[in-house]
């Protein structure tokens, strides 16, 4: 039977690894690596390093790359989730072409994830689609992973929730349509438009961070109202250096005990 | 300058230690110990052993260990918070005297936490309640750690959030009050009451597990009406034998696409 590992590799800080992680990487025959396009050869980079410290000497292991189907990131609002299913399903068509074809049988195979497979991540969803179609048969495992959330609030030494209280992990999108009910605490995944813009009146603390754990890393932490200018400039500006932005935020809401 | 890591050392399985915090525990001249009474030894004998194992051979570290106040848990309701704030208070006060007078003004000391220190975790806000005081200074740095959420979602293969959908975390005190508004994933962290039970009619799908990543493991996913019965069961059963428990899940209602 074929194997697959979903190894959560961290937020971009090689030593976020988990030794579990390090383990796995060294059954692997064959790992599977997806270009997102000339923005992200960083990541791609980063990648390649990560298998080159940790995979033990005279080792063989193969790389099978392939390129991401674009997504149609013009879609938006009603039409978002059908153009990400879409867009899921031409992944999985390449997902299980590169297992039927470059995986033997009897061999160990491996996407590395950034973060944490559990959060905000399309791989565990396409193989599960994958079985689905019942093409192709293998048995899966996830190793978990530092998260771009955990790693973003280590950095800014502070918790995801008060004493008690619930938090909302949610994205920019819904951000920008209302802050989620019943919660003060909130974090922000995947908002290309800065939502947080929307919520001044309020003032929030926010605690942001780009490119966290690697050299290019930025963290601001404030009043929203005292720093949303500066976030969105220094945004603006890495955007345009370096061509590909990850960042995340939490905003916390004043709030009286209930 | 007194230095402080918070270090996240995951969440049962001693290979899910990051190299990350393999470096900063190494680096450790006193580990500070919070002993949680018998129940827990489990967990203080794990503690030791991530120690014997990862720091290197003829380096030197002192453990200073003290007895952790008793919490209030007959407190309910509104009367909740209170006690929290009051017992974290208490442990400020230890916390605060260990640094003081176990702590050399050029040592490195360090509070090893299970998971991820921004989840659910109080040591953070010890710390900033202890800097708030002014009466011993330090600088501090968290090393974020694979969560309880995480390690779970891992074994049960399964995301945090749904495709561009947000999800709540929260308490089992929360859950039994109601159903978070606006979302159909909900993490609930906390829970001795077994609050998904509330939910029997909804009947989402349950992904629970206790011990996750340890010898003690016990996972059940299913339809909550056709596994409630057996997580309460077994559930009781390991809190008997073990005299602890420590459990997690994520419950996921039906969606129509919004």
């Amino acid at each position: 039977m074929r194997q697959i590992y979903v190894i959560g590799i961290g937020a971009g800080d090689p030593d976020q690894l988990t030794l579990q992680a390090v383990k796995a990487l060294n059954r692997v025959d064959v790992f599977f690596l997806l270009d997102k396009g000339e923005a992200k050869a960083d990541l791609i980079g980063l990648r390649h390093a990560i298998l080159a410290e940790h995979i033990a000497e005279g080792r063989q292991y193969r790389l099978v790359e392939a390129r991401d189907p674009d997504r149609d990131r013009t879609a938006g609002g009603a039409d978002y989730s059908p153009a990400v299913g879409d867009w899921r399903s031409r992944r999985a068509d390449i997902y299980e072409r590169m297992i039927t074809d470059e995986l033997g049988e009897d061999q160990v195979g491996a996407f590395l994830v950034w973060g944490d497979p559990a959060l905000y991540d399309s791989t565990l969803g396409i193989l599960d689609e994958i079985l689905a179609r019942g093409t192709v048969g293998f048995e899966h495992e996830v190793i978990p992973g530092i998260s771009s959330v955990s790693a973003l609030l280590a950095k800014h030494r502070t918790g995801l929730n008060r004493v008690a209280r619930p938090v909302q992990i949610t994205t920019g999108r819904r951000l920008a349509e209302a802050w989620p009910e019943g919660v003060d605490d909130v974090v922000v995944m995947l908002d290309g438009h800065q939502s947080f813009r929307h919520y001044l009146a309020e003032d929030p603390v926010i605690h942001w961070g780009a490119y966290v754990g690697t050299a290019d890393e930025i963290l601001v932490s404030g009043r929203l109202s005292e720093v949303a200018d500066r976030i969105v400039e220094l945004r603006a500006e890495a955007r345009a250096r370096k061509g590909w932005i990850m960042d995340t935020y939490l905003l916390r809401r004043d709030t009286s005990r209930d």
